[in-house]
C-alpha cells in the first residue's frame, strides 16, 4: 500500500544528503573532539564547520550557537538558565498559553522553585497580542518565551513586535523556533531575539540534536553540569555525527526556504481546497496569512479525527501534537483559540514536507474524503 | 602512515553492526515514536527492543532503563534528581575525589543550592576505602555516587562493599559505569545499585546516547522538563537510531566480555612488558589486579607525556582524560593517588579496544620506545 506521510510537524525523515554528511563520523572520524590528536582535531573542526552553517541559517555569529541534545533541552537551558541565581532561581517570566510542554513545564518548574510565571492567551487564530504581553511586563521580568510558530495550527507569532516591547528593559526574549526553522525565515536580528531554540528532527536532521542560539553577552548558566564543552554552557562529549548532520540540514533549509514558501504552500492550499469542495462544514484553524506554509489543521465535521485517520490506511497524520498524543484531551492550543470541543473532536493536523508531491496530495484528499463520506453517510 | 588508536577510554568508534542496526531508523523508519500511526509504532517498538537489550547487559528490568543524551546527563539526572525537593534541593551526598567532572560538577551545583557534599579520597592505587565512606555517612545522606572504574588509571572500585554499608539506610547508591560497561561485568543486582550511568560512546555506540538505570521504586525527579517521555523522567522525542544503536552495542558488549578479560588484557600486559623492558624507571598507575583490562596509565620517566606522544605520529592516546585535555593541570585522579608532579608530567594513558591487534601493540611499543630514547639520549 502506498504510504503518504503528512506528519512532518511531528518529525521529519533524515534527508539523504544529511545522512551522507554524517556517515563518516560514526566509524571513520570517530575521535573525541576534545582529544588533542589528529582524530580529535578532525572531529572538532567538523563541529565548528557545522556551527558556522547553523549560524548562517539564523543570522547569528558562530560563537552564539550552542549544540544540545534536542529542542526540549534548548528550551530548558534558555528558560532555567537565565533564571538561575547563585543559590536558587528568581525572577518573573512570561510565556503564552499555546507553548509546547518543553516550554510550559520548565516554567512550571521555576514556579515551584519560587519564580513567577505569567501566561498570555491568544486570539481565535492563535496569535499572541503584544499589547497583552506588555500588560504583564514587570521590573523583575527576566524572560519572555513565546514560540515562533505553533506546532499544531501553524500560527506565526509577532515575535519582533514582542521583542520591541522590551528593548529598553533588562528582559530577555527567547523563542522556540523548533517548528518554524526551515519552513519560514527565522533570523535572530530581524526578530531581535536573545535566544532561539532549534530542533534537528523538525528540520530533516536526526532526532537527538538541537541547538540554542544565545546572543553574545547574555547571562546564562548551564543546567547540566560537567566538563567545559560548548564554552562551558553545555557539557558532554559532542555528538559529532549529529552536529555535522544539523549543519548539513541548515544548509539545505537555507536553500529551500523559497520552495517551502511557494511549492509546499500551494500543495497545502490545494489539499484544503480539495477537501473543502467535497466536505460541507469543513474549517481550518489558524489565520489565512501568517501561518506556516506546510501546516493544515483541519476540522472534519461529525467525525472523530483519530477514527477518520484509522480509516485512511497509509495516510500518516496527527490529531493532536504527536509529542503528546495518546491522551484524548483537547490540546492547549485548540483550547486557547476557543475551538468548541465538538469541533476539536474532528481536528486533524496535516503537515507537508520536502518530499510531499502533488500526486500524494491528490491521493490523500481522495482517501480522506472517501473515509469521511463512508463514516457520515 | 599506519594509524594506531589507543584512546578507547576517550571514545570508541561505532561498531559496524551498531551502525547497520541504526541505519534504517534515519531515513526509513523515521516516525516519531509518540505518533500513534504505523511509522510511530515501529519506532516505539524498536526503542523497547533496545531497552530490553540494555537491561539484559546490566541485569535490570526493562522498565528500569531510561535513555538520555549521554553519560553526563545520566549522572546529572541521578545526582540532582534524587536531591530535588518540592521547592529546592536538600540532603547530603558523598562522592570520591577521582570522579569525572560529570559527577563532581553536579555535586558542586547541589552544594551551591544548599546541599552538603563530602569527598572521599583514595589510596595510592586509586581505590576508595568503604570504611572511609562509612565515616562520612549521615542520617541525611541521600546519595553515594562513586564511579565503577576510573577513566584514567582503570581502578575498579569496591562498589558492592560500599553499597552494603547502606543496606539499612535510606541512602541511595549510584555509580558512573561509563568506563566499565563493556569492559568488565557491571550487574546492578550483584553491585546492589540503585542507579547506574551508561555512556554509549565508550561502548561502540555513538556519542550522544546514554542511559540511566534506576531501580524500581526509587524516588527521582526529572531535571529536564517537558512532555511525558521515558515514564515522565526524561522528556524529548526519542533518538530512535541511537537508542537502537545502544541496544545493539549492549548485545555486542555482553558477548565480548570474556574476550575483553582475556585477549585485551593480555595485549595490554604485553604492551607494558615491552615498554618496561626497554625503558628503565617506567611505572604504571592503578592496582595490578582490580583494574580495567584495557587500561594502561604509564609514567614515562624524564619526558613530558604530550611531547612524547607528539613524537609518535600515528599513535593516538591521551595524557590526561580526553574530556578535559588542553589544560596542563595534573588531573584529580593523579593528584588523589599522590603521584609526584614530576612523575605525572610523563603520564600517558594507553587504552585498548575491540579493534586492537597484537601487531598494533608491537608497533606502538616500538614507536614509543624509539621516541622516548631519542628524547632522553
Amino acid at each position: 500500500m502506498r504510504q503518504i506521510y503528512l506528519d512532518y510537524n511531528a518529525t521529519t525523515p533524515v534527508a539523504p544528503t544529511v545522512f551522507e554528511a554524517m556517515r563518516p563520523y560514526f566509524t571513520d572520524h570517530y575521535g573525541n573532539p576534545s582529544s588533542t590528536h589528529v582524530l580529535g582535531l578532525a572531529a572538532s573542526q567538523a563541529i565548528e564547520d557545522a556551527r558556522e552553517k547553523v549560524a548562517m541559517l539564523i543570522g547569528a555569529n558562530v560563537d552564539e550557537v550552542f549544540f544540545t541534545a534536542n529542542g526540549t533541552e534548548s528550551n530548558n537551558l534558555a528558560i532555567k538558565g537565565v533564571c538561575q541565581t547563585e543559590n536558587g532561581y528568581s525572577g518573573h517570566i512570561i510565556i503564552s498559553a499555546i507553548e509546547h510542554p518543553a516550554t510550559l513545564e520548565p516554567a512550571k518548574f521555576l514556579q515551584r522553585m519560587g519564580c513567577d510565571v505569567s501566561i498570555v492567551g491568544t486570539d481565535k487564530y492563535g496569535v499572541v497580542d503584544p499589547d497583552e504581553v506588555a500588560k504583564h511586563l514587570r521590573d523583575d521580568t527576566r524572560l519572555i518565551s513565546i514560540m515562533h510558530a505553533n506546532n499544531e495550527i501553524g500560527t506565526i507569532q509577532p515575535i519582533r513586535e514582542i521583542a520591541d516591547l522590551v528593548k529598553d528593559h533588562e528582559t530577555l526574549v527567547h523563542t522556540d523556533a523548533a517548528q518554524s526553522i526551515g519552513k519560514i525565515r527565522a533570523h535572530v536580528n530581524e526578530l531581535r531575539l536573545d535566544m532561539m531554540t532549534i530542533a534537528g528532527h523538525k528540520l530533516y536532521a536526526p532526532k537527538g540534536i538541537g541547538a540554542l542560539y544565545v546572543r553574545s553577552g547574555t547571562k546564562i548558566s548551564p543546567i547540566i553540569h560537567g566538563a567545559g564543552h560548548e564554552q562551558g554552557l553545555r557539557p558532554s562529549t559532542e555528538n559529532t555525527p549529529y552536529i555535522v548532520g544539523l549543519g548539513a540540514a541548515a544548509t539545505l533549509a537555507l536553500r529551500s526556504l523559497d520552495e517551502n514558501r511557494i511549492r509546499i504552500r500551494n500543495l497545502r492550499d490545494e489539499l484544503y481546497s480539495r477537501l473543502a469542495t467535497s466536505i460541507e462544514g469543513l474549517s481550518f484553524n489558524g489565520p489565512e496569512e501568517g501561518r506556516l506554509p506546510n501546516t493544515l489543521s483541519v476540522n472534519f465535521p461529525r467525525v472523530v479525527g483519530a477514527e477518520l485517520l484509522a480509516e485512511c490506511q497509509g495516510i500518516f497524520a496527527s490529531t493532536g501534537s504527536a509529542c503528546h498524543s495518546g491522551t484524548t484531551n483537547m490540546s492547549n492550543t485548540l483550547k486557547a483559540i476557543g475551538l468548541p470541543e465538538e469541533v476539536a473532536r474532528g481536528t486533524v493536523r496535516l503537515s507537508l514536507g520536502w518530499n510531499t508531491s502533488q500526486e500524494e496530495i491528490q491521493i490523500a484528499a481522495d482517501t480522506l474524503i472517501s473515509a469521511w463520506e463512508s463514516m457520515t453517510s
